[in-house]
């Protein structure tokens, strides 16, 4: 008689066996070397599912009629950064293990790191679609080499030259430009050369990466390093519609930071977007 | 001597007899469930008129040239929502009966069905011409009929299929939008349908009330529902524009949330648009 | 294999049959006219349990060693005050028929109504302790009879003269301080008679319940109608020891409003005092 | 029929004949040099009077009783100190030569120079109590002489040695702290002794001026300067009700700054001690 | 062997003498009638350099290969308006005379009036041009006549008719847009007709002033008088780019309000637009 | 000619040969599972220094007249908490072999880590005072021996039984409670047994370690876990004044957090309590 009703992202709540994709939060924003606050977003997204219709206009689809596990969040130790890829690597592999996409909420950029190596090990072939504002491709970063600004290059590290496609990026130095120049192919400020490589990706497995933050800081504010001059939210959810013909084996969404959105509206947007994707990607 | 001067809505300073248009406050968010604020709405637009011109440069009118007179706020007992109802058509209806046009500023959008209760029984034949980002066509919410997520599907109750326009929809319940498909018209994301539904309405008497959140989320995040992928300030404005050549009869303006403003911005463009509705619907 | 994790209050695990206390959340400020926001305490608190010790040193003992049941929080409908009120009572007396003790947390003061209800039912010798800033004595406020400022005055309908003992009273009308002196026992500003009210009440049926703003706005500014000139946490807490050893039957925490706690100490407060009250009350 | 409900100070509606005491906003912190906002408070605190009962329990008195009128608020031009302090001279001259008490809201500091101008030019034998956490004795400030941190010497241009009576400093260069020994009274810290004052003073005219940072910042953080290891809210109400035995003949309350009160409790506070302080001085 | 590391504006560290670009910050807001805060524009600006890259991937071209010498902050005395305006000037005038560029950070836009008077003593024939929602074309502003909003008159004072041209005004009184359109050249709402101004301009010398709020406000909220409906950051960025090619001989950046961005958004925005402008002045 | 004015901690200008003491910031708050902010403490403080008095009302001294150096901040790499504390041991040796004494800035308490390694190198009977909130004895936490809820366990380990004094405790697990009380000497919630400590450490090298949550929330809400129920911002000053007069040849204040410190209050006590440590600990 007496139940206890419990907030799961967007209401999903079917259980593991059933579903497709397991969402799961990485609440770690432990390398942000200026504003943190990424660690809460998997949190606020499961506050404020309570105001997000589960219902698409844009694709008359409900959430309510797809198999999607939240599976919570990962308990993961600060200040031992090491440790959390290895704890994220680990879960993500379980779930692609079990033949479902695991779908992340970061936190900050770096623990995409975990969840490509899982997806790397599973897919010799992997390919990568990253949409950022920032490249990602440092090499190290205050001396660190598991940092926020090295997470691609660490992807680089595991799946090579030709294999990384970014869109949007509008910021990094001039070394990590240069660099990738010569080994990742990279669409800068907008999703102008994505039909291209979604023809070129066809069927290959294909990890999909959205740092939050292409999106312009309008659209945007709640981030730890926002980047003036991104896409609007119609350019975003374009882009991710065109991807989601492709096949898609595990994918993140990364970089809401609740306590630097005073407004909630980025928090809600977040929500909106991760409704969205789950309903183009669940097939 | 001495003398105090208060702050009236964007320097509304006619007296009630010489105006055309009325303006007053319904500072009610009652039936919010998750976040209340616009009950202040109206006080903070008194207060911000300050910091706002009177002059437009987009229609190089002023509102010193036209009459209109600021009636202050209702006083609305929360916590008994029907009465509440009441209280504002009884309110709307007197000006309407004085020959003048009601210009109500919210609150939450249930307010909305005061105003038109009282027009509606000015006007037999009233039609709706509502902007917003969400339907709001369900037949009850958390099993009350009275709810900022009914207050449209109430109004049909009142004038009946084929009298409702909506424009700017994104977001509902499957439920509520398969419903609508039926009983009113609605173009979603934009106002796209704006012009022939204009040249259809010509002559006949139109409520017009606009939920902010029929805005971007970049462009109004103050308000407790936003939705991103809406429209912006420009295309607003001119709908605005397009709509004011019809017979208002009445409107309103709601949804603004100033606690969930920390810039102010969104205050700030409530009253700008407030005044660039007011000179563009004085005739 | 794949578990979750849901943040109870204050990690109270345990299951209802073994369970000697029960709190619950109701969420609810829809008669606030001013500043709401009480409607997310228990929300808040939840979230809080996370960063809270489950061990007190003021009393050497440990929540982890007492049964105590979360219930999570009531669904109630906004916009309809008598139904909520319903709802309450409703739960609150299905705890009190299993032989337990409810804990409220609320929401707006208000909802107080509906658990004294239930304990009246249950205990017809009912007496009430009333912490709080304002006397909350009214007949009505803004013609309503069901209001945060009537509660304590509606609850006096049910048990009548001589059962209500109110202390660090600091705001109110004239008219309903002067009610209170004929009807209900008030010590103003402090806890200076509370050892004579506790020795009067040995073994009488007790329900207690803590308005968060009895304490001083420098201590718990997070609360809607903040009241300089209250006690301090301390003196709160050796209140609560003493009457810790009457017959509570029943109790709650209200008005802690977290949008109007920007720094998080209220939250922190009120999840401390809630260990404090647990542990002290528990027998 | 329609009438407009403006927010008077704590509803103080009585008209200026008939009013004793003339309370009026100089909302001016054109000197403040790190952190602004004092231009705000008289504006919050008519907000604010809203949430305020008018009957005090300290005084078993209530503002309904007594004769004050709002006078609104100065305009006054920013980037121009020295007619801001001309005008506030003015203003309050005029209200004490029709007999009355003027009651400033500021603004910072300096506002307090115009009324007591005013004060000294009615009364030859003016003596000042100044309630403050800052001695502002310095002769300049960047340069200045005309600065919140100058303002109490500028009084004593006026009004010469042994007429200012300072208490609760607690910060100052060393320089000013040491011309005050020689040419002002100042009791650090706190109140203690306030009482030799007092019976000192007995009949001589008195102008009252209380800046808020006298309080504790946890009492009191919305202040621009806020100084830790202040006095208590009853320790201020203890030293106000003292002093309003004596012939209060102008008096003024400053360095509310609203902006950097994002609970509301420093306004709540605020307008708490004003009706207070009106209660205590009116006679 | 111990050494300090401050921030300089965007890492620009060479020194005074070889560097052709001199940033300054003046932190003065003292005509700001309603809310102030661009004083802390320079401050926010250098600690906020930590986080933007010094490359920019729009130009290919890197601050670190440009000599641009920071020369800190003026110290400005609030409340004394002449003062301030002949300080900056003294200060512009000793950079110009040096044969570098003068670049100024605001403060409020009324600094500009400094900068313009030591850049007209230079360049008798001084050209401005001028991006921002309001016109600033006032004659006086309540009864001053050096304000915020009648910076530009003051500037026509010294360069006369057809020497200034304005663009993204959105905003103003009747009588000052009247006025301006027979002494200078007036853009509503955009940059439509910026390529014909630089045809005309080519080698004249060019004072260029950038008032932030010609931003929209989803993308530039941290200002004191927002005005929607302005340009986005791309095209203000597309317009310094046309401007650059220009004799820019002194520049300026102002109106970034600090306290009114709380995502820190506004700020970053700033950050990069300076950074931006810097890399295509240079030459 | 021109010259660039930056902020030291309070002033602190001179140069380190000259020195008795070295304030440096140690900005790293990475282990901090819940709430982070404090690596943002010193840049703060710095910011804030504008407006303290370097003259201190308290003792009648002033830091013109002290020799105190300001190093400026360390740079520390997030993400490698081991790292962290070898560079802050490295940096606080140098300074102690110069025979200076090392006051470090926190962030958050973990870094006292490093400094007392420096210490206890060089003094090998070290002592060490603790003023806090939490025990900060745990052995671990979340799995990881380096956390700030570990600290003066860590400490324990190099100084070992009898060393350590804690003062304010409110906080712990039962474990770590528990264990203390055989191997640290701890006073729970205030300074009551200070004087007798101070008695029996005279002359014995101390290190002091402040962490500012000793602080009652209400006089210190700025902080990542605050604890009701602690010690006034007097009684802390008093506590100073007593330690001060042993031989303190180490010492540091931790725990500030900027972003949760809205008022600015929590950051001007903390730049108050700095100067009045740094008076009393200077001889």
């Amino acid at each position: 008689m007496l139940e206890r009703s419990f907030s799961n992202i967007l209401g999903c709540d079917k259980n593991y066996e059933e579903s497709r994709i397991v969402v799961f939060g990485a609440p770690f924003d432990g390398t942000v070397s200026y504003r943190p606050g990424a660690r809460f977003a998997s949190s606020a997204i499961r506050g404020e599912s309570y105001s997000i219709e589960t219902y698409s206009p844009y694709q008359d689809k409900d959430l309510e009629d797809i198999n999607v596990f939240d599976a919570g969040d990962l308990e993961l130790p600060f200040g031992n950064t090491a440790k959390v890829i290895d704890r994220i690597e680990e879960f993500a592999l379980g779930i692609l293990r079990d033949g479902k996409i695991p779908f992340m909420i970061g936190g900050e950029h770096l623990v995409t790191l975990g969840a490509v190596r899982a997806a790397a090990k599973k897919y010799s072939d992997l390919h990568i679609i990253h949409f950022d504002a920032h490249s990602d491709l440092r090499d190290e970063y205050l001396g660190e080499t598991l940092s926020h600004a090295t997470v691609i290059r660490r992807c680089w590290d595991l799946v090579g030259d030709g294999r990384i496609f970014q869109f949007g990026i509008r910021s990094g130095s001039r070394e990590e430009i240069n660099w990738g120049k010569e080994h990742v192919f990279t669409c800068f400020f907008n999703f102008s050369r994505l039909d291209d490589i979604v023809d070129y990706l066809r069927d290959r497995p294909v990890y999909l990466t959205v740092d939050l933050d292409v999106l312009d800081t309008s659209v945007f504010p709640g981030t730890g390093t926002p980047e003036a001059g991104g896409v609007s939210f119609n350019e975003l959810l374009d882009a991710v519609r065109k991807v989601s013909c492709l096949n898609i084996v595990a994918l993140d969404m990364t970089e809401l930071a609740p306590p630097l959105d005073p407004t909630g509206a980025s928090t809600s947007l977040a929500c909106k977007l991760l409704r969205e994707i789950l309903l183009y990607v669940y097939k």
